[in-house]
């Protein structure tokens, strides 16, 4: 019954309706539409809304832009292993509560970690596309959430994150991804809920269980960005089918925030206002170039230093090509920087016509 | 002859070599070792060498920080489709050189596409994972970006952006991938290079010429940021497998410069240093966990404010949930915030157990 009524008023939901359509929120005809309406965040991933703007959200937000122990990272060789395994108690569920909060896809479930010795509940977990986390810079399709508060009420939260890489066959994923997102259609609209199909947890508390994470305190990677938060990163990922894949980013768009600085170096929203006083606050060009402009193609308007100056040259590397051999692949040639990268170009050309 | 010659360095160069092996470059012994060599780029994707400070890494590139009209974009209803399609012509090739630049891996070829009258000659390709542009919020894993600069010698620089999706078989793929791609583990360190299989670029062409383009005038995405480029992007992706998106993740890591504000809007820099004067400049906590704790369960710190505070709640939907029904799943709660997502939270619990 639960499900047939839910089921109907998320397909409901999910077709923009006209303003005037609000009048009939709780009336006989959709008795369940204020029920069926999740709180959206107030939050976002584009302009002022964005992760460069969170402070100026809200006055709690301010850890975004002042915190020198911000997440995600780079999770590079200062970062440990897990000295110990969490252990994990999931109960498996007929189906779960499964939101659209328009800044991610979020399902309510219950269960208990216990993590150096203390116990944590289990309250959500919700999904990030592309990863926040990077493992040795690399990024992943999709990050899982598992949040946790501590169960002694202290406040204390931890997280355990699962990231996943696609299967080359395009098919083999983790069954838990398929049950969760069989109805993620239904809540296409931010701010809709519906439930997910039934959720086995055992492959899922497997992995956590016996596989290597990485752990570190770090932060919120959403507003209000609060420090302190214990980060479990699964170093294996899981598997992702790309249907799973396509579908969760057709839902999610794009929830990552940017990589922050590494844990105890200057948040880079500072570093960033620094990087700016360097630039002497000067604007670019004029800097006022409209949008959306069709037909006019306009030249660069390099501020400083011309889009092939060399300036920005690497010294990682300084030694010159100065190849010898095959005529057609010479490289001898000046300095050339295009989109950032600065080469030898050869004057004569470096690939070879087809016959 | 070349062929051989180059897959054999290539391979030597992939392996990191000790440091007193670079004597042995320029002897007989390895004859094209510093031709192989790449220059690579000084700014990156992490930490002080990524986006926020890359106005910081050289004078040329204050525009990073400065310029209102910053590439990459979130593709809107404000920009349009360009109102014509370009004419492009590129020869295909047997092999084309293949570089890993340290910040992306990048093909060189030749070619022209004429626009809006003027003639560009195409100087290269490169790859960014994931996309660098979003439509409509969404990202892409994949996006290429085809380097033009006009053919009259004005400096004048045009980019034709081509987005990627993940065939739901895993398998279906653009064959310019598969060529390109066909060396790639040869160049997975930075500062290599090899050569790619024969390119045919008709299907690419096709797509370029018979399919809408969003067209607008940005900037280079990667330092020096200089303003007044014209992107043409593909409104359709072009399809790609699993595989060939895995082995370049696997080589690029991470290389999209985070969404840039709308065009004409401020530099998200300098929203961000506005953000950062309004949280007080006040640190946050002690700001200075240590990297790599692996024992202590930290509580968040909020600064200014509770992980749990109700001040982040969004307004977009306002009305409380109050659902009455199937007592499993009545949403009548307090106010919640958990990773930035701020609810009604049912007191009862919104799941229910598998019997």
């Amino acid at each position: 019954m639960y499900t047939q009524q839910l089921v109907f008023i998320a397909a409901v939901l999910t077709t923009p309706l006209p303003s005037s359509a609000n009048c009939m929120y709780g009336t006989s005809l959709f008795p369940r539409a204020e029920g069926a309406a999740v709180e959206v965040s107030n939050f976002g991933y584009v302009g002022l809304q964005g992760p460069l703007n969170w402070a100026a959200l809200a006055a709690e937000n301010s850890a975004c832009a002042t915190s020198k122990a911000q997440s995600p990272i780079n999770i590079d060789s200062t970062i440990q292993l897990a000295a110990e395994a969490p252990k994990v108690v999931i109960p498996d569920v007929e189906a779960a509560e499964f939101e659209n909060l328009g800044t991610t896809v979020e399902v309510i479930v219950n269960g208990t970690t216990t993590l150096g010795g203390e116990d944590f509940s289990l309250k959500q977990f919700h999904f990030h596309t592309p990863s926040e986390h990077r493992v040795a810079e690399e990024y992943f399709p999709l990050e899982i959430h598992m949040v946790h508060e501590a169960a002694d009420g202290s406040g204390a939260m931890a997280v355990i994150a699962l990231t996943f890489q696609l299967s080359e066959d395009g098919k083999t994923t983790t069954e838990l991804l398929t049950a969760v997102t069989e109805n993620l259609a239904k809540i296409a609209a931010p701010g809709t809920l519906t439930e997910t199909g039934p959720l086995k947890f055992a492959e899922v508390i497997n992995h956590v269980q016996t596989t290597p994470l990485f752990q570190y305190t770090g932060s919120l990677t959403t507003p209000p960005c609060a420090e302190g938060l214990t980060f479990l990163v699964t170093k294996k990922p899981l598997p992702l089918s790309v249907k799973t894949y396509n579908e969760i980013k057709a839902v999610v768009k794009f929830n990552s925030r940017y990589t922050q600085n590494s844990l105890g170096q200057g948040n880079l929203i500072s570093v960033g206002a620094t990087s700016l006083a360097s630039a002497g606050d000067a604007p670019a060009g004029n800097g006022t170039v409209a949008p959306g402009n069709v037909t006019g193609i306009a030249k660069p308007k390099p501020s400083g230093g011309a889009a092939t100056a060399t300036g920005a040259k690497a010294t990682a590397t300084s030694k010159s090509a100065t190849a010898t051999g095959d005529a057609e692949v010479k490289v001898e040639g000046e300095h050339h920087c295009i989109l950032g990268s600065c080469r030898e170009v050869a004057k004569a050309k470096r690939f070879r016509l087809r016959k």
